[in-house]
């Protein structure tokens, strides 16, 4: 992906100190990483995809499948698409968590459309809440390519909790 | 991972051949992989896991969570227990796949039970083929640390084609 | 269900014959159903809930809620909504399926996000198919209380096959 | 079904009183309702099934699929075997709940594999907990026909909570 596509202006990957994460709202945290102020998953740097917008209920990430990503039949592994999926339906859930709370993920449900390769080019996880509970939130996502095509959709269901 | 933990003897990544895929039955082609006579994934050398072992209507991976794993909260993104949950379960179908026949991967679903982090040490994923019919396969898995402890759950629902 | 507010113009349930079933596509089938040329589905009878519309890709089912339908801890058993939602997002699905051609449920995925009780009053389940393939169709579906607040939603897996 | 094959003794259906319900651990409600000493559910015996069966994390169900419970395509509809595999399931986690601890249902994912007829007789559906936590419960479960052979499988995340 080209620098700044997928992650912003993000140039730093590790982790968020807990006083940050307990201090700041979901959305604001967020919105920080995209600017470069928080730093990035390193997962995201691992598999170079990355978010592009947020919003309060919805997050968009995008990524671009390349070799690396492949499975030995020469499709994208299936976990690719469920690493963007899960990205974006956690972080459109975490722009609605309260100051203080905190979010995890019970579980995702992915449903793959059709393949990518590497000649795919630029693809598109669009996420948004559900339902958006005191303690349970839940979520859907499509991943798309550059002609809007779907390419896998999913759903999730995350749990809110008071952080220690 | 250490060289040979995660993928058997597998030196080299990248796709098997359409030919080689055709001809092997997928057993055979998943043990080729393992023994280093076929290429293994791409994404599994990007993510460091591997098969272990393989068997007819099931499958083994080991993976090792490290800082590269990471999301920003200081655990390990779900895309990594959905990767190696995704290629223990499509692998335990594949080795039940006829020969001439392929095998894609419909859905997946996950269940998240306990953090990773990189002091969690090795996990192991084991799979299994809940049903086997002629043009749809369903299987479930369950990713462990090393003291059996239940990190992630999941089931999958597989497709099979023949293949062109 | 009153007569005509679940299942439009039916009087009768039972099966469709198979002759019926392979000369008539999926949307003018289930209108005939609406519109009472075709018999209603048993289970619909049982449990009192039926189709109010159906359009290419789109179906909607009412229900209303009643003691019958309880659990023991006093709200309506997990199966009803679950019924509601399959019957949508099916026959959502079933509107696409060309002449010929049926469909079969590979699998639903249900989430429960409000209660429901006999003081609910009349729901609502409007489902629409998110993709459909040649041989793999999926649908999602909401189940809503007549303030438009969400009960439960869920998405399915459905596979398109040729009628023997 | 005949009776006490469903519902064990159970002459009676209705709701639990919430006294009743935060007095008793679940396991020992649930035994009680197949004794007969608690009114069972009302949807089970709309549909005609019930419990046989409960142990700590674990739990039976049967029932016997007949021309009401059909779909007009000629099969059971999808909602009977979700009912069974909620129930099922909910039940193996119910019976681990602490007494004054309630729990809901956050989603059920269900697996067809094989239709049911009228034909089918007596149907079987066993779960068992998958992993038990302080707040958060998943469970799996089988249907299987007289000979064994697997209807349908499923599995469930639940929530638990302090009752009011």
């Amino acid at each position: 992906m080209s620098d700044g596509a997928g992650n912003g202006n993000a140039k730093n990957y590790g982790n968020v100190p807990i006083e940050t994460l307990k201090s700041v709202q979901g959305l604001e945290l967020l919105q920080g990483m995209l600017d470069g102020r928080y730093p990035g998953p390193p997962f995201a740097e691992l598999l170079d995809f990355g978010a592009t917008e947020v919003a309060p209920g919805r997050a968009v990430f995008v990524g671009r499948p390349a070799r690396k990503h492949y499975n030995p039949s020469g499709t994208v592994h299936g976990g690719y698409a469920a690493t963007l999926l899960d990205s974006a339906m956690g972080c459109a859930v975490h722009t609605l968590v309260p100051q203080g709370q905190g979010y995890t993920t019970l579980e995702i449900k992915i449903n793959y459309v059709r393949p990518m390769f590497d000649s795919t080019g630029e693809v598109r996880c669009e996420a948004a809440v559900i339902n958006m509970g005191k303690t349970v939130a839940t979520a859907d996502g499509k991943l798309l390519d550059g002609k809007g095509r779907l390419i896998a959709h999913g759903t999730t269901t995350c749990m809110i909790f008071a952080l220690p």
